[in-house]
């Protein structure tokens, strides 16, 4: 068998390859092109992300880990628009035909993306620096698409989960510090498989005035929406929410990597103040914590406890 | 302003980021995902392509040739489904910032995207070896999608155009050869500006049984139908459809390339005899040469006047 079609074969047999009952996919891997029926009453939403070796997650990583996590961060996308996860496309770079690598980073992938009906159905592979480029489509209503550029004057902001774990683990994930092994199974996992809020997006996708993924940062992504919506914003710095095992291990450091850390795919959006109830409601049915941090005001970016550079993931 | 600042802001001022007067088009470039709404009765269909710096084409290249043959290669998969051209992604990994490269290679996939109705509408840029992915989107009625595995036995074999020319000019495009100045015109543009048979694939696909485009050479590429479609394939090499240039300038070796050479970018189709004069108005109407060159048999791959092995492009 050609190296070619031995790593077609690997992702094709692939549970998360299987359209079998999937009515929408009319046409998956093998043709020029796949093929989807969007279903009626919904459109379109995806957001293509790329990842290379050495930048955006270390070399020599365990592949599975590397699959789960690209599945992982693009699909927190889709949640930032409260859609729902519907395939998927692949672009692999790697530097050879590895067939252990790719069946680990397939499983990896499938780990995530078959639980929450997201398909493979197409990509291309090509010899080269490893780099992995996920396209991710989901399903939203028109009406219902959250934005950034809707937040306005007087909203509630809001977070989930906690922030700053991820930040926190970078340096243990590349080897460069060595701490306790339970300290490390925690933050190893923090940065390696973080949680997309797809139910959460989905659920609140009617009570929110705009919403997005926190990837590069709480500061940096809040200033993506309050400049989309023409508006400003006040955030407490003792507001945010931080794990306790942060706050144990780095409780002089934890807020400002709360602030200005990336890679915690958590929920960042804005609600009106009559839409509280609601959204306590949602959140505790689905067991997320969700913490009131600030409020968007007319200009500026004020965040009260904070006295440094506000930085976040630079992209260039 | 920041690099990645920079770099959205040249994609996003490029005539093929213009959502003006697209209704299809919800949302485009700067949120977390873009949004669709696929035209009623349509479906979907899309491709993705990687292509790594020095592997699919030459270090140093005019980024005005990168750009307009990466949207031209890709675009040839939506011609071989019939489909029209709607938006694309790109996911584009580069070593450095560099604002006259990128305005360039913007300009090349414009040339090509803008006037086929193919808006740029999200993707990602990073930093790393120079590698692009692009994918491309277009809308087709579901029962008119020609597949691979649709061909029949006694179906003519046609293809568009002329083979053999993209190959040919491979060492010239990598410096490796030298030639006159005509010459080198003639083949640099048949290897940088490849004519994806949009109109053709459209107007053809209510026709024909089963269509691809010949990207990784004929014989190859042609037996991805056979061997989808469960058919045989018998062809003539002195029927292949060669030009003028590659007969004059490498008459011993013109239709060895047209047959296992890559890089054509034309249509290979089959079709029911009884279709010959149809596909016959359809051609001449669109001022497009094509070729029968064999026909469909129940089992094997004969190639009527070939002594040789028969390669093609190989993707690792």
């Amino acid at each position: 068998m050609q190296e070619f079609e031995l790593i077609r074969s690997i992702f094709q047999s692939s549970v998360m390859a299987n359209t079998e009952g999937r009515n929408d996919i009319l046409l998956g891997i093998g043709d020029d092109c796949a093929q989807v029926q969007i279903p009626e009453g919904q459109t379109l939403v995806f957001s293509m992300d790329t990842m290379v070796e050495g930048r955006h997650f270390p070399f020599d990583a365990d592949p599975l880990d590397i699959g789960y996590r690209a599945v992982a961060t693009c699909v927190s996308d889709l949640a930032a628009m409260g859609a729902k996860p519907a395939f998927f496309t692949l672009g692999l770079t790697m530097p050879e035909s590895d067939p252990q690598w790719l069946a680990a980073f397939a499983e990896g992938m499938a780990e995530l993306a078959e639980p929450i009906g997201l398909l493979l159905v197409g990509g291309d592979t090509t010899k080269g620096p490893l780099t992995i480029t996920l396209q991710v489509h989901g399903y939203v209503e028109k009406e219902q698409t959250p934005r950034r550029s809707q937040a306005q004057v007087g909203d509630d902001i809001y977070v989930t989960g906690t922030l700053g774990d991820a930040a926190a683990a970078v340096p243990i994930v590349t080897g460069e510090m060595h701490i306790s092994a339970a300290r490390f199974d925690y933050f190893y996992d923090r940065f390696w498989r973080p949680s997309p809020r797809l139910i959460a997006g989905m659920a609140l996708k009617r009570v929110v005035h705009s919403m997005l993924d926190v990837s590069d940062g709480l500061a940096q992504d809040l200033q993506h929406i309050t400049t989309a919506s023409g508006v400003g914003a006040k955030i407490r710095l003792a507001d945010l929410p931080v794990s306790d095992e942060l706050r144990d291990w780095q409780p002089d450091s934890a807020y400002t990597l709360a602030l200005t850390g990336g890679d915690d795919y958590e929920l960042c959006f804005t609600a009106p103040k009559s839409a509280r109830e609601e959204i306590q409601l949602i959140t505790q049915t689905l067991h997320l914590p969700c913490t009131i941090i600030g409020e968007i005001t007319e200009s500026g970016f004020e965040v009260e406890g904070f006295q440094g550079e506000l930085g976040g993931w630079q992209h260039f």
